[in-house]
C-alpha cells in the first residue's frame, strides 16, 4: 500500500520517514477509528472535529467519555482560523493538555462531500505541531473517500506535510472504492503509536483476514483493482449527477428558491439545506412525512455534537446516492419533495 | 449456521429457543472473546477458567482489570467438583456476585487438546444456573476446535443444555476447520446480550466482511466446505500421529521414561510434560537450548494465571502440529530432544 501512497503523493515514502512497518491493516478504516481512539484517549480528553462531521465517529467517542469540540466547516472544509481560535481558547482555559486528536474527513467528507482546501492542509498540520507543547496532538486524517473522486485533481494528504512521521495518522480503506464487502482498511501511523495500536488490535481480533489481503494484493497487482475503481467512479458520478438534477428539478424553486445543496466532487453524499425553520430531525414533521412517502434521509443534526457556543442547524439533510439506483434516486428526491410540500415552510 | 448447529446437536434450534437473530458473525471467534468480555465485565469482576487455559484470552482479560480464578483440569477437562468447590468458596467469601463468566474451551482445548467429558457438560451449565442468584453467570463456551476432530464421536455442546437460551454463549469459527485466512467466527448468544454486543461491535468495526460471509455461504451450500474440513482433518491427523510417534521415539525413554504427553483426539496441540524439576519457561536453560537448536515451543506456564492456591507446573510445554510439515515436526521434536539432553534432568 505504501507504493499507492507514493503514487498519490508523488513523493517517496522514505522522504516522509515511512517504511512498510508503519502500516496497519484493519477491518475497514472504521476499526482504526476505534483503535487509535482507545490508544490515545482518556476520560475527559478533548477531540476536535469539524461541524458537521462523521457522526459514527462522534458516537463512538461517547464510549471514551471525552469532550468533542467542533470547528465550523465551510466550502473549504475545516476553517484554519476557526481551529486556531479554538486552540487559543483552549490554551487560555488551560485545557490544551487535554487535546489529543484533531479528526478530519478531508476528502469528500461524510456528510457534506466537501474536501479540505489544499492551502489549509499544511497549515493544519503546522498548527497541531505548534500546539503540541507538553504532548503531541495527533491529526487523525480520515481519507476513506479519497479514491471516489469524480471531478478535479487529487489533493495532497495532510500526511504529506508530516515528513518526520510524528503528527498525522492517515487512514483509508479499500472497501469504499473497490468493494464494501472487503472491509479492509489501512493506516499509516507515527511509528511509536504502532505498538499500542497493535496490542489493542491483538486483543480485539488477533489480526484481520489474511485471505482478503492476499486477494487485494492480487487485484492491485494485475490492475483489476484500478479498473474497478474507475467503473465505480463512473457509476457514482452518474448517480450524483442524477441526484443533483433531481434536486434542481424538485427543489430549485421550492419555497422561492430557498434550498441549497453542495455539489460534491467525490464521495457518496449530497448535503442538502432546506429553508431556515424547516426542521429535519427524527421527530420533525418532515421526517414523518418522508417516512410516509417511503423515503429515508439522515437528519443533518446527527453530524453535530451539541456543545456550548455551537449553533446546530436543524434544517439540513444528508442524502446518499451510493446504494440506490438512478431510478430510485429520482423517485426518492421526488418523494422527498412531496413530503416537503405537505409539510410546507414555516417562518424561521 | 444454525442449520449446522442443529445437525451437530441433533436438535431443532427452536427447541433450544434459538432463531437466526441469536447469531452474531465476528472477525474470528477471537473477536467475540473480546466483545462479550467488554459487554459483561467491570473492574474487579471474576472470570473462572481452567488451569491450564487459552492464554490469549487470559491476557486479554488483563485489559478489563478482572480477577481470574482457575479450576484444575484433568483428562476430562474442567473438574465439576473443582468448579463447585470454587463457587462455594467464592460464595462463602461473599464474592459470588462478582463472578460473571465461566470460560471453557471444551473441544480439543488449547493448550492441552483435552475435551470436556460428556457427563460434565450438563452439570456445569446446571452449576452456573444454580449459582446465578442476584445475576446471571454466563458459561462462555469456546468451541473453536470442534470441527477439527480426528478420533471419537462429536460431543454435545454446553449450549445443548441451555434450552431457554439464557446461560451459555457458544462461540466457534470457520477459520480453524476451513481456512485461517477467512477470520470469520460465529456465536450463539442469549438474546438479551445481542444488543450490547452488537453496539460494541458497531463501534469497533461496523460489521465483519460481507464478502467472506457470502463466500462461506456458497462453499457450505455446495459441499466444498465439508470437503475441505475432511481434507484438513486427515492432514492434521497425520501430523498429530507423526508428532506422537516422534515424541515416543525421542522422549519415550528420556530420563527413565519420566515424560508424559496427552494424545489429543482433535485440535492442533500436544501437551507435553517433561520430568518434574525440568523448567520450560522463557528464561529456562531448556528454552535457551531449544532456541539454539532452532526449535520453538510455548512454555506451559503461559497457560496458567498465577493466583493464591494454584501451583503452576513449570515443566510443561505446548507443542503445535498445525503449521509445520511432517518433516519439520519430526525434525523439531528431534531438536527438542537434543536440547533436553544438553540441559539434562535435575532432581525435582
Amino acid at each position: 500500500v505504501l507504493a499507492r501512497f507514493e503514487q498519490w503523493e508523488g513523493v517517496a515514502a522514505r522522504d516522509l520517514n515511512l517504511g512498510p512497518d508503519d502500516v496497519v491493516i484493519t477491518t475497514g478504516s472504521q476499526q482504526m477509528l476505534y483503535l487509535l481512539s482507545e490508544a490515545l484517549l482518556d476520560e475527559g480528553d478533548i477531540v476536535i472535529n469539524g461541524a458537521p462531521s462523521y457522526f459514527v465517529y462522534s458516537g463512538l467517542l461517547e464510549v471514551f467519555g471525552v469532550q468533542v469540540r467542533s470547528v465550523v466547516e465551510d466550502e473549504g472544509g475545516m476553517s484554519v482560523d476557526g481551529l486556531s481560535a479554538l486552540l487559543e481558547r483552549l490554551k487560555a482555559e488551560g485545557d490544551l493538555p487535554r487535546v489529543k486528536l484533531i479528526y478530519i474527513v478531508d476528502y469528500f467528507s461524510n456528510p457534506t462531500g466537501v474536501s479540505l482546501a489544499a492551502d489549509r492542509r499544511p497549515r493544519i498540520v503546522e498548527l497541531a505541531e505548534r500546539c503540541s507543547i507538553d504532548h503531541r496532538i495527533i491529526v487523525f486524517e480520515d481519507a476513506a473517500y479519497r479514491e471516489l473522486r469524480y471531478d478535479g485533481p487529487d489533493l495532497p494528504s495532510l500526511k504529506r506535510y508530516d515528513p518526520k512521521n510524528r503528527t498525522v495518522a492517515f487512514t483509508t480503506t479499500f472497501s469504499k472504492p473497490f468493494s464494501p464487502g472487503m472491509k479492509t482498511g489501512w493506516t499509516i501511523l507515527p511509528g511509536d503509536l504502532l505498538g499500542p495500536v497493535l496490542r489493542i488490535k491483538g486483543n480485539h481480533d488477533f489480526g484481520s483476514s489474511n485471505f482478503n489481503q492476499h486477494l487485494l494484493d492480487r487485484v492491485i497487482a494485475d490492475g483489476s483493482y484500478d479498473g474497478q475503481v474507475t467503473r465505480l467512479r463512473e457509476a457514482y458520478r452518474t448517480k450524483r449527477d442524477v441526484m443533483l438534477a433531481a434536486l434542481e428539478q424538485h427543489f430549485g424553486r421550492f419555497a422561492g428558491g430557498r434550498c441549497r445543496w453542495i455539489k460534491p466532487a467525490g464521495g457518496l453524499y449530497v448535503w442538502f439545506e432546506l429553508p431556515a425553520g424547516m426542521q429535519t430531525g427524527l421527530k420533525s414533521r418532515l421526517f414523518t412525512a418522508a417516512v410516509e412517502e417511503g423515503v429515508l434521509y439522515t437528519p443533518g443534526e446527527f453530524a453535530y455534537t451539541p456543545q456550548p457556543g455551537l449553533t446546530v442547524p436543524r434544517n439540513c439533510v444528508r442524502l446518499s446516492f451510493g446504494v440506490a439506483s438512478t431510478q430510485e434516486i429520482r423517485e426518492g428526491v421526488s418523494r422527498l419533495a412531496r413530503a416537503a410540500a405537505r409539510v410546507g415552510v414555516h417562518p424561521a
